[in-house]
C-alpha cells in the first residue's frame, strides 16, 4: 500500500505572444500556459502523476487555485485504491457537491478534475509500465464501461450499448496496434495558418507542411474576410489542389454572419470550418451546418462537458468532433465522448497544439482506434510544432503522421528544467 | 475625476450545513458562501461598491481567486469612465482573450466577472442615490440597449428589437413604479421544502408559509419517489388546493427518469418542475417539457451565459425562467436574458436564497416590470428567510410580497461585522 503525500503545483508560461505564435481572431497574444500539477506518493517506485490544464496566460493562477481546491480528495489518500476504480475517483470528484456548484461541470473547477484525473492517470500507466494509449488499448470492455459515468447521457447511449461499442472492437485490436506502428495515425497541420503572420510566412509554411508530408493544413480565419480570401488563395497556391485546407474561426462570428462568411471562402475548397460560433450554441451550430452544407462543420476544443458534445451529435451540430486533453474532467470524460461519437457515426480530430496537448491526445486516438470505433482512415490529429521541446517524451510527428510513442505515462510530463526555467513568478 | 484604489476580497462561508437548511438531492450539505468584493476609490462621496459570488462552501476559495484576476482591470482605473459606459467595461472584461479561455463566459471566471459588474453597478448607484432597480428603470431605451452585447444573440433578438421592447415599455413606467409601492411584488417560499427537514418539520413550515400570505411554496425532489409522494402529501394537505406547489429536482435525473418520476407527482398539482436535469442539456429539457406536459419546467440558476438561455428558449425547453443574481455575468448580462425572455414571451421567476441572493435579484424584477415586460401578474421571486439580517439593506418581504427597497446600491452590500464573524481563515 502507498499513499499519496502530496499534491504540487506550479504556474507556468510560456511568453508566446511574443512571436505571435498562435494568434487567432479571437486571441490576439496568448501566452501558452500550463496550471501544472504532480502527484507525489510515498511509494519506494519514486513514480509521479504528472497533468495540467492548457491557458493562454492571465488567469493560470485561477486554474491553479481550482487544482489546489481537491486537495483534500487527494492527500493521505490510498494509491492503490484510487487507482483501482478510475470510475469511482472521477464520481468523487465530479460530485463533490460544493465544488460541483461552481460549473457545474463547466470551466476552472471542471478542467481542474480533468488535470487530477489525467495526473492519476499517467501514475497508473506509469506504474504499468505502459504508455496510457496501451493501458487503455488493453483493457477489457467491462472495465472501461466503468471508467464513463452515464448520468444525463442515457437519452443517447446507455451503458449496454457501450459495452458492445467496445466489445465488437475486441476483435483486431492486435492487428490495428500493428498497423498503427506501421503505418502511424495522420496529422495535420496549423503551423502555417496563424493570422499574425505575413504573407511571405504563410506560404512558405504552406509549401515546407506539404514538403513534410501533411495532407492537411488549417488557416485561422475570422479577422476581415478580404484578407481571409487573400489568405486562402495564397495557400491554395502553395499547397496546390490536393492538400487539403481547413478554416478556423475561434468563435468570431454569429449565425447568419458565419454563413456568410463562408459563401466567400467555399471556392478554395474548405476541408472544415472550425469553431464558427460560441461553443456553448448547439443550436447555431446546428443552423450555420445547413448554411454552409457541404462545408463540414467542426468543434469541440471548448466543449465544456459530454452533455455538451450529447447534444452537438443530436442536433447534427457538427460534424467533425474535435476532443481536447485537458478541457473537459480528464480521460474518462474524453471515453464517453469518444463513445458518444462512435455511436453517433461521426469523425474524430482531436484538438492540439498550445503546450502539451499533442503529446497528451495522441494517446486518446490511438485508444481510439485499436479499441473503440476502430477506424483511422477518416481521423486526423492537430500538429503544431510548438513547444514540444520541454517535455519528457516529446510527440514524433513526421511524413504528416504521428507515432506512437513507448514511454510510459499519459506524454503529460514536462521536464523539470522547463518547469522551473518559465514558472511564472520566476520570469516575471 | 476618482479612481480605483483597491479591490478588497473575503472569503465568506456560513456554516449552514449544520442545519440542514439548504439540502436538497444534488446538495446535501451546503455551507452557504460568498466570494466578496468591495471596489474602494479616491473619492471623497467615501463610497464603495459591493459584490459577490454565491457558493455553497468549499471552492469559495477559488472564485475569490477568479476575482483578483481582474484586479489588473480595475485598481488605477478612472471611476467615472468606466461607470458611464457598462457595457463597454462589461466587454473590456468578457472579452479579455486570455481570462475568457478560462470559460469561455462560465464557470469560476464568468461568474467573477459578474460579481466586479455588479459592484460596480452596486458604485453607480450609490453615486446616483438610488436603489439600482430605479436607477435602471430611469435609463432611457438608448442607454439600457447599449449595456448589452448582443454577440451570439441575434439569431435570436437584435438590438433594434431590443430598443423596441425597451420603447413599448415607456408609457406606464410612472404608473407600474407606483404599483409596485402600493401591492409589492409576488414572492414564493422555498423555507419548507428542504429534503433534510423531517415531516413534521415541513408541515409547520407549510401551513406557516400559507399564514404568512404566500400563495406558492416549493418542496426538493429526486432522492427517493416514495418519500416525494408522501412529503406532496403532507405538504397538499397542509396548503390546501389553493396554494401552488412546485418541486426541484436540482439536476438529479436523467431525461427518461425526469419524466417517470413526474407521472407520480403529477397528481399534487404541481405549479412547475425545476432543474429536471443537467442544465446545460437544453435538448433534454425540451424532451422532458413533452414529456410532463401540463406540467411546466422552470431552470436557469445555473444557466451559464446568454447563449444558454437564448437556446432554452428557441428550443421551448423552459416555460419557467429563472435568472440568478450571481451566475451570469452581472446586470448586463441578466438585461440580455430578460430581453430576450421578453422577445419570447417566457414569464421570469428568479432564483434566490442563498445569501444575498434575495436582497440581489429583486432589482432586476422590479426594472423588468417597470421598463422591460411591463408584467408583474404572471411572476414571482423566490424567497428563502436564511441570513438576511447580515445585510445593510435586508430584504422586506411580507403579505406574500417583495417591498422595493429605497436605499441606494443594489442589495449586494453585506454588514461589515458579519463579513469579519464569518471570514472563513477566521473561524476555520
Amino acid at each position: 500500500m502507498s499513499t499519496i503525500t502530496a499534491l504540487e503545483t506550479s504556474d507556468i508560461r510560456f511568453p508566446t505572444s511574443t512571436m505571435l505564435d498562435g494568434s487567432d481572431a479571437m486571441n490576439p497574444d496568448p501566452d501558452y500556459s500550463a496550471a501544472y500539477l504532480t502527484i507525489v506518493t510515498d511509494s519506494d517506485d519514486g513514480l509521479t502523476g504528472h497533468g495540467f490544464v492548457f491557458t493562454i496566460g492571465r488567469g493560470n493562477d485561477v486554474q491553479v487555485a481550482g487544482i489546489r481546491a481537491l486537495e483534500g480528495h487527494l492527500v493521505g489518500r490510498d494509491v492503490e485504491e484510487l487507482l483501482a476504480s478510475m470510475g469511482a475517483t472521477w464520481r468523487e470528484l465530479v460530485y463533490d457537491s460544493q465544488l460541483r456548484w461552481l460549473g457545474p461541470e463547466k470551466g476552472v473547477m471542471h478542467m481542474a478534475i480533468g488535470a487530477v484525473m489525467n495526473a492519476l492517470w499517467d501514475l497508473k500507466a506509469k506504474r504499468a509500465g505502459l504508455p496510457l494509449w496501451q493501458l487503455l488499448a488493453r483493457m477489457s470492455p467491462e472495465e472501461l464501461v466503468e471508467l464513463v459515468d452515464f448520468r444525463y447521457l442515457t437519452d443517447a447511449i446507455t451503458p449496454e450499448e457501450a459495452l458492445q461499442i467496445f466489445r465488437a472492437a475486441v476483435p483486431g485490436r492486435a492487428e490495428r496496434e500493428a498497423q498503427l506502428f506501421a503505418a502511424g495515425y495522420p496529422a495535420y497541420t496549423t503551423t502555417p495558418g496563424w493570422l499574425g503572420y505575413d504573407d511571405e510566412k504563410l506560404a512558405r509554411l504552406c509549401r515546407e507542411a506539404v514538403a513534410d508530408g501533411f495532407g492537411q493544413i488549417k488557416l485561422k480565419v475570422g479577422g476581415d474576410v478580404d484578407d481571409d480570401v487573400r489568405r486562402l488563395g495564397i495557400a491554395r497556391e502553395a499547397v496546390g489542389p490536393d492538400i487539403r485546407i481547413a478554416v478556423d474561426a475561434n468563435q468570431r462570428w454569429d449565425v447568419a454572419q458565419a454563413i456568410e462568411w463562408m459563401r466567400h471562402l467555399a471556392p478554395f475548397d474548405i476541408a472544415w470550418i472550425e469553431e464558427p460560433t460560441n461553443p456553448d450554441d448547439v443550436l447555431g451550430h446546428a443552423a450555420i451546418a445547413v448554411g454552409v452544407a457541404p462545408i463540414p462543420v467542426a468543434t469541440g476544443e471548448h466543449g465544456a462537458n459530454r452533455v455538451m458534445f450529447k447534444q452537438f451529435l443530436q442536433a447534427d451540430a457538427l460534424s467533425v468532433l474535435q476532443i481536447d486533453a485537458t478541457r473537459v474532467a480528464g480521460v474518462n470524460e474524453n471515453i464517453a465522448i469518444l463513445l458518444l461519437a462512435a455511436k453517433f457515426g461521426v469523425r474524430v480530430c482531436p484538438h492540439a497544439g498550445g503546450v502539451g496537448l499533442c503529446e497528451m491526445v495522441q494517446h486518446l486516438s490511438y485508444f481510439d482506434f485499436i479499441a473503440l470505433s476502430g477506424r483511422r482512415d477518416d481521423r486526423m490529429i492537430e500538429y503544431v510544432d510548438h513547444l514540444h521541446e520541454h517535455f519528457a517524451a516529446p510527440v514524433d510527428v513526421h511524413g504528416g503522421c504521428y507515432w506512437p510513442p513507448l514511454a510510459p505515462g499519459s506524454g503529460a510530463e514536462m521536464l523539470a528544467s522547463s518547469r522551473r526555467e518559465f514558472e511564472f513568478e520566476a520570469y516575471a
